[in-house]
């Protein structure tokens, strides 16, 4: 059994001028039905400092573990029973990580009551999802009307090579010479390195308002622990609505190496990019990895220009093995973006002009006969193949890693993908060279969970 | 014609970052009926530099006076035309205008957009209406959870002598050089002497953070515009809430000589403290004036004392003439406020605890029916009386100086007051004193608006 | 006898670290003989309050006022014996009269020593007070590398009419709305009034950093003590090292009416600046008053015509009855004054480039033989007989209020003027005015102390 | 030939006011006789990123490097020539070596104009050496007022293993956790570990004032320049005022395994601290490594307990291979010096109190004959003992690794030391061991630079 610690914290920030309906309605996250939720995000954050990664390992871990909001006339307290002993100090919780709880709260609570179910957003439309995304990342704190651009999000593998990470880390150390920040999904790897790299060059440049955003969902954060450099932290409540964050809050983004999951952030960002409303959008998008990483983007290239056609390219640029270059790039690319903008009086902060398409902002529920039904040839707009793709790729990916997802194959067998016969080759061959790198999977023989025909 | 300036200007603060569909609410003030409020409010806030304060007047001279909100996408605009000139320097907005201004447009649009007519803010209840004002206190950043108790409420009339008012200042300037803020109604008079009078002692003492807070509503805001001092301006959607906010936000209160409108503010406050749940409620109360002001409290005195009973003199303190000794009175009960709350882990903020009845939270409609039927005897708990006795003097001040009562007036005579006999001829006393002082009205004879029988 | 009090207190901000070798030379200032001069100063400024304003009258007053430096390991503490009780608020003196008592300790210190009798500053070349003075200032913290140009010196009488002293006080309200600060010489009348005004407007325009700097010099403060809202004091060692300091400051100067002494500065100011050096040098200058003092800027334009010629005109502009005119001339004047700058690279918080003679930086001592042999003839360069003119306004000035000159007069009669006939004629003319305007003694009849022939 | 660049950029901080004639004395550095040692330093500062840490070399490396100074009115700019390419980024220099860079000038300057030479400053007392140190110090705004004890001194070899590097590392993360700041002599090794670590904690417990102090001198600063992460960088004159400077502003001290230098640290330490009048001084000293670094205490310890008696283990604690143990017992230390001082008024940025005899002041100069000459005998007090061990250590280490000490070997051999039998026999084996752990130089077999008769 792990050292546990129980204790009782109060929380940070915009958890402080509480009205007493608030507090009564934090205190009932039980009656709510959140507590599970509220339990599990938040065993996560205090499991920063381990190396679990597998959110069910974890529960088991921590299975005494339990968080309960107490009432106060001055506001609410937070009562911790059996949390991991690594997120305190001498017995008082580190800052950063009391942050971190204050956050999960604030949006578990903030989505649960605010968001859902209330008339002011409906979900069920693209206009009424958008803002719901913008309510929440304002109420975090996220909105800076102040900054320039300057939010790089960096997207690839958590299970990376060590070379791939340390790379990773050189790309951040870049950037943050240049005075970029680093929005990632959390976790370790390609969402830890180019923060640690910012870091170090933020100390360097006496940047003292570095941020190091961090945006996760419920049902990863387990998995993707925020890492310790986080300053700010944003749960949003699908993988959906995370992804849209992403594209909205970003300057430029980059991709790094990474797997399936990966390729889905790719073709739900060049879906997006692609939809004619978009053509003359700034958005600089970088793919880039060390020397021998090269593979992997030249495959994905090769598929893409296949798949959504030769003028994709223009949306990507490739650069191996030269941080610095990308570094030039992406600061280049960004002042684009402000001038873009300022031509057009658009907020720095939020991207509203991007259009998105509602199949990118639907969640999509990855069943034996949704992804059956996925229609994957070419014979349809690129913006929607890239969707229908996304969705495949979102698919495999549970089937690899989530728990509902293992399940369903187990019972069901592999998913079954049909495809156009030539892109069916290549969606195989494409798999296969995942696979072939090892990053369809930490360890162990990968046994695909789906089957093409 | 007054000199006047039209020009676009963009507001301060918390309208910094609006989602889309906030700016087109805002927009939309005309569609929602909220454009003829905004349009006045906002004319007082511009006319704060003029002598006017008379509202009707007010918008006589500035007829042709309005204001517009434009949307862009990074934020809003305020498009005024024909503006008082007075609020620019060499064609720039005074900066504290422009703040108040965006106060004025935040509090209306928060109010009927997110209180009225919204489920959460059952209007109806205690509670419900408690919420509402911590609701609106909060969104306009009045609730500061840092600070130390140190804010004394100060009212008293706004229409009072050279001396009175010259008093009223020297108590701000010894409040101010022992760390306490000022709260007021707004306006002039005793509203705003010991604001400037704290303002001086605040800069001896190198205070930066002294609070000037302005707590008004639609209907006074005209005739008392806020003063340029004013750092935070709060706009309250009506009279009950505007008290309300005083005794939950206020730290200690001083009462200096006023009318009818002041005696309906101490009645309020005592039927408030004299409930027996408050009981232990620790609020110090200090009604004082200069030398020749003494009469005023004394005549009212004897009046709280045969309608409430002697225990009422344990409420408030009453300190002629001497500024120094009323600060130092006033530092003593506001430690005794912090000890008190400390103790019960009670916010410092906002005065949850405080209980106050719904008659107190009831807006009251001063028809010649309501008036007439009110309970004035002392065979009710004092509480009961007390709130009675309140809409009492509240109608009369309607019938003086509303546009609303004196229409009412003109139309069905004076109101008719019933009481018990004794009761009766003690608030005749008490009512004629005030005319003989000359605080029924500003200039000219006085003509009561009301009969006793 | 007045109130007094005998307390310990702490210094503020500059004197926080100290060596042990320099808290024991603080602790030594009654043996380097500066325990007379400490003493006076403290008071004048612990006196801020009361309306004594004539230094021997005050150090009367308070016959047994004393200040003592007492060493402490980590720094030093004040010991007051029989201080003015007004200096105090409960027991605790006012920060800002605390924040005044260090500046006094650290000037008269570091002038005595580190600038008075060190090698590095010869204070018998121009070069070598100029580098005083900067390195006065500079310890002081009153130079601030990161501020635009703003800081108006405004000059003037301190014991000028109501109506003078209001208008002074309207100049510096409509300066504070063009985001200008004040510097005066410390004390009532024009020196305040500016100050008074700006601090309204900063407040209106949420100023916070807004500077009121007061520039003394041991000889005056008491009969000019720092009203309270002075945020910097700094104590120059003489009167001559105080003008360099006002003009090296300031990036405008505005007169008020005054007396002689407001004569001799206006002297100092064009004898400086019609110096050939300088004839590009940018310094806006404005003579102002209210519409009855008119006669006194006319008779002084008068007399500076005839004696410095027709050019002298182009150096400043008088401006009656109209502080806003006054302060929209000041603002472009002042913005002419950065463009000069930057074009210059000069710094902004020190006027380096200005030429100062040496006539103008030597202390003169109005000795009856001294005020015999100043050359009054129109037989020299213009900047040189401003220079002489400066010095007989200087004798009159002492002969009428200084101790010293006071003394000389009751001695050995009025001081002999002797000046060139048509010379002599207009100064008798100018000073008979400022007779016969009431501006050469506070009250009673003036017997002149000076005679021309 | 390495990369370089020539730009011209402005200084930092502390330089941005100067008089004329202080920027004229910065242009004269040169004529000063300053410019070589400006040269040195400033090139090593620039060089941080690089893996060159042998003063020669670097100064082969680019010889063509040049640093100059240019007056302007507005203050100063740096020419630099040929400079190390890493220091900058797309041409712009990074702030934080920019920083270093005013650091070096500030300090080279300050004490060669201000220190040497100056009346002020009798260097040959120890009085009058301490003023200098605090002056240097306060000068580099090093003395910070208001902070709690949190300084930690960390002293070690600067050539450890990977093994001990990341130990410290550990260590130093450890005390950021616990709210410590970090103290060190600049360059890798132990200097840098603490540092890195620390960092890491203070971001996770949002310290934003984390201080990551270097204190340099110019005979060292090129083999070991300050890592990018210190954020404060003092250049004291030579090793002694270092060492001075070490002990009077931390809070404690861990010593980490290093070699001769590292032993010479700890008897300087020592002796100081077994001194009669430090005998109640609190003043923690933890001695730590991981491991296998044991035996190197191990063997320093018996050597202590030898020839400075059992009494000396009560000044120091070994703690290996337990980060957390070491950081929990610094704390406690730390806050038994806040205690001490607070009880005597002390001042927390400066130990004044502390007694540093003249031995360990005067600057030892390690010819032939002044180390044959060395009284290495146990016939007097510890502390003297304690001082000449020190300097054989000293010496030993110029031997080693300095120009002068390696040029003086070569000439006339190995440096003869003597000391009576048994000590002789024990500082042989304690050499011995230092030898065999591979600490006497970083690469190729060790031939002793003396020898033991």
């Amino acid at each position: 059994m792990p050292d546990t610690i129980s204790s009782i914290i109060s929380p940070e920030g915009s958890l402080e001028i509480l009205s007493q309906h608030e507090v009564s309605r934090l205190h009932d996250t039980s009656k709510a039905g959140l507590h599970d939720i509220l339990r599990r995000c938040s065993l996560a954050v205090l499991n920063c400092g381990s190396p679990i990664d597998d959110g069910v390992a974890l529960m088991e871990a921590y299975r005494d573990f339990d968080i309960e909001v107490i009432p106060q006339d001055r506001g609410i307290r937070l009562k911790l029973t059996n949390a991991p002993a690594e997120a305190f100090v001498d017995g008082k919780m580190i800052r950063g990580i009391r942050e971190h709880l204050s956050s999960v709260l604030r949006d578990i609570v903030y989505v649960y009551n605010e968001i859902q179910g209330h008339q002011r957003f409906d979900l069920s439309t693209g206009e009424g999802t958008t803002n719901a995304v913008f309510h929440i990342l304002r109420k975090a704190g996220t909105l800076k009307p102040g900054r320039d651009p300057s939010l790089v999000v960096c997207w690839g593998g958590h299970s990376i090579s060590r070379e791939e990470y340390e790379y990773s880390k050189d790309v951040g150390y870049h950037l943050g010479l240049r005075e970029m920040d680093i929005c990632t999904g959390c976790g370790p790897g390609a969402m830890k390195g180019p923060m640690k790299g910012a870091n170090v060059a933020h100390a360097k440049q006496r940047r003292r308002e570095g941020r190091y955003l961090g945006v996760s969902e419920p049902g990863i954060i387990a998995a993707e622990a925020p890492n310790p450099i986080v300053n700010e932290l944003v749960v949003m409540p699908d993988i959906e609505k995370r992804l849209e964050a992403f594209v909205r809050l970003g300057h430029g983004i980059i991709v790094f190496p990474g797997g399936v999951g990966t390729a889905e952030e790719i073709l739900y960002l060049l879906g997006i990019l692609l939809h004619p409303d978009n053509a003359d959008m700034e958005l600089p998008v970088i793919f880039s990895g060390p020397a021998n990483s090269a593979e992997y983007f030249a495959r994905i290239d090769e598929f893409l220009v296949y798949t959504l056609g030769e003028t994709v390219r223009q949306r990507y640029r490739i650069i191996i093995d030269d941080p610095t270059e990308v570094a030039r790039a992406m600061r280049k690319g960004i002042d684009a973006v402000a001038e873009y903008r300022r031509a057009r009086q658009d907020a720095f902060y939020y991207n509203w002009r991007l259009t998105i398409d509602r199949p990118f902002q639907e969640p999509f529920e990855p069943t034996h006969e949704a992804m059956a039904g996925l229609a994957l040839h070419r014979n349809q707009p690129v913006h929607e193949l890239a969707a229908n793709l996304r969705r495949a790729f979102s698919g495999i990916v549970a089937g690899n890693v989530k728990e509902q997802g293992i399940r369903a194959i187990q019972a069901h067998g592999p998913f079954r993908l049909h495809a156009e016969e030539e892109l069916m080759a290549r969606l195989d061959r494409l798999l296969d060279s995942f696979v072939a790198q090892g990053r369809m999977k930490l360890s162990g023989d990968y046994e695909p969970c789906y089957t093409l025909g």
